[in-house]
């Protein structure tokens, strides 16, 4: 019996395009017994912050031995390398750009290796479109079986992103905007531990609007419209407005600044 | 040979954020042999009518035994129950709000229980995010299955939706929108039976909009832009623009209400 | 072992509705070990030439005896044929409406057949939606190893569309806008072999602007901002900005004219 494991998908190509569906011929044509789920195509442009916090947040629910295939990547046909990490539970496989690090720190890296074998690359390799042409054959041969150090050499230091930083001030802890989900939620890349220790009642600073809020479980424990402060599902501090957008209102956007203290 | 049933999902998610993923990757780590289907997960945010419209009319096309996990879920985390629905045909998994009624009562529903058992849960189960947490757990057990009796215990009064009725005023039939599609065809809840027997030309009324309808076979018989009546593919009296939108040029919207008689 | 073989779908239905899972229900019921790949469902209403082209696009990836099925079909329900062609490669199923060509003579044509066999249909087939009717049947039979001959009598005339076609006027080559992709990359249907032998800069013709543009291997070879003609990753000549839209800023829209000529 075939192992039945699964290739995840996450970029920036939208579905409209034949991109996505370009790599998942690539994968089939040399293992057709892969499982391939898109984690999602809808990642902003170009936005490797982005791409990175979505992998994160997805990755933790995949099985083990699970490849991640993520391409977000603007630097496509320049120098940046292509890599393969290797944690205790999984595969990433994309650009050296740091839209790969978030998730992959998380599950204790142990080697990473970069793309350089041209056997598990597609016979042309355009300068364009690496996903379909270096990255998804790196991807179905890893889930056949073909060991990562086969497909390059070992390096030590993939490119690290600056985005989830937390900075501490008196007080207060200044992070940012990780995402704006689509319902409007704002998560922050403030952890759980770093905020219940002090209180059930933050103060929360937001562009020049300053919350005084409580910790909620569930958005549905203030009334409609009203906002709230909780940990949400991926255990990060999330502000929220009942059954409304919080984005919207604070017109909070990724990136921007945010700063919590205890009330 | 591992049994090869499928996995339908239906949700408000969206496809931007992972939460579709995360299900995916439960769902997977829990049974590797699991074909999953994404019916939709752009059902309009808290929209149930709309969720357990398109869920009626996709799920007689899946085969028997089918699992249907569907989540649009606006009291989540509030005391509204978990349940899982037994048909002659499939399994339906989600809250108890009305979105999996329409699709189960089509089906002769056979047994109802609320999923309780927190063996067949994540381990740390959120307040937020029952989709993944509790709902895809439970499909991934039924389709490698485990019995529906031992997720909890039954119940016999799942919550009724008031979407779907038709009321009769003399010679007139008052029924609804039930969804607008992508192509812009207003579709009734009023169905086949209800009309044919009449006549084939109709008269219609939507806001302050009289039409007098020819029942049509095909969308292309009539001239571009002329609207028509006919009974669509899912067996409801849709009105319809041959290649354009008639909720446009009628205003319809879901909800709505539409009268019709013979003409 | 059951046969692993693919079947992927192109279609203009969005994902909004369920109409695309209602085909893959169709599929699965016929075929439970049917491998499905969406290539898109968001090719625009009605627009035959943009799915012919995506087809195109995607198809070379896909494994040897891949069952193409594709539906952009505005004459639903009219007399135009239903259709499966076979090629060395693969099959494509769809209407006869110039949607498959494209993809299929890439792919060297051995048989094109009518689907008349109501055998291979559903049951009850509608006048609106041969999709999930008359396709997905077919394409999930072919999949399971019936021969294409048993599914209706051999053609001789498919359809051939009118795109893709160019012309030469003295050291012009006059073609036109294919697709414009979500970076706004303007695709053109002049190809490699048109292009190379004459120089490394080219004239290009858009709308009223005349650009001088030097072909470039990939987009960053560029500044920001800046355009550049590329062979993409199709290998057909693209005008694009680099990390910008050309598309916008040329105002070129699909079947839009382009002239390119050595400068």
């Amino acid at each position: 019996m075939e192992a039945k494991e699964t290739i995840t998908l996450t970029s920036d190509f939208g579905l409209k395009d034949p991109y996505a569906a370009e790599m998942k011929g690539v994968i089939l044509t040399i293992n057709p017994y892969a499982v391939i789920v898109d984690i999602t195509h809808d990642i902003e442009k170009f936005n490797i912050q982005m791409g990175a916090f979505t992998l994160a947040s997805a990755a933790p629910y995949f099985p083990k031995g699970t490849v991640h295939l993520a391409v977000v990547d603007p630097g496509v046909g320049t120098k940046r390398r292509a890599i393969i990490i290797q944690t205790k539970q999984a595969y990433f496989v994309g650009p050296d750009n740091g839209l790969l690090i978030l998730a992959a720190e998380n599950q204790e890296i142990t080697h990473t290796y970069q793309l350089t074998n041209r056997k598990f690359m597609l016979p042309e390799t355009s300068s364009t479109f690496h996903g379909r042409d270096v990255f998804a054959p790196a991807a179905a041969y890893i889930e056949k079986g073909i060991k990562p150090e086969k497909l390059g050499p070992e390096i030590f230091d993939p490119v690290k992103p600056e985005f989830a930083q937390i900075k501490h001030e008196n007080d207060s802890i200044i992070g940012r905007v990780l995402d704006v989900d689509s319902f409007g939620n704002i998560i922050t890349n403030i952890n759980k531990s770093a905020i219940t220790k002090n209180s059930e009642v933050i103060n929360v600073k937001i562009l020049n609007c300053q919350l005084k809020l409580r910790l909620k479980k569930t958005y549905g424990e203030t009334k409609p419209n009203e906002p709230l402060a909780l940990i949400g599902s991926h255990g990060f501090l999330e502000i929220a407005l009942n059954r409304g957008s919080a984005a919207k209102k604070y017109q909070a956007t990724v990136g921007m600044e945010i700063a919590v203290s205890p009330a």
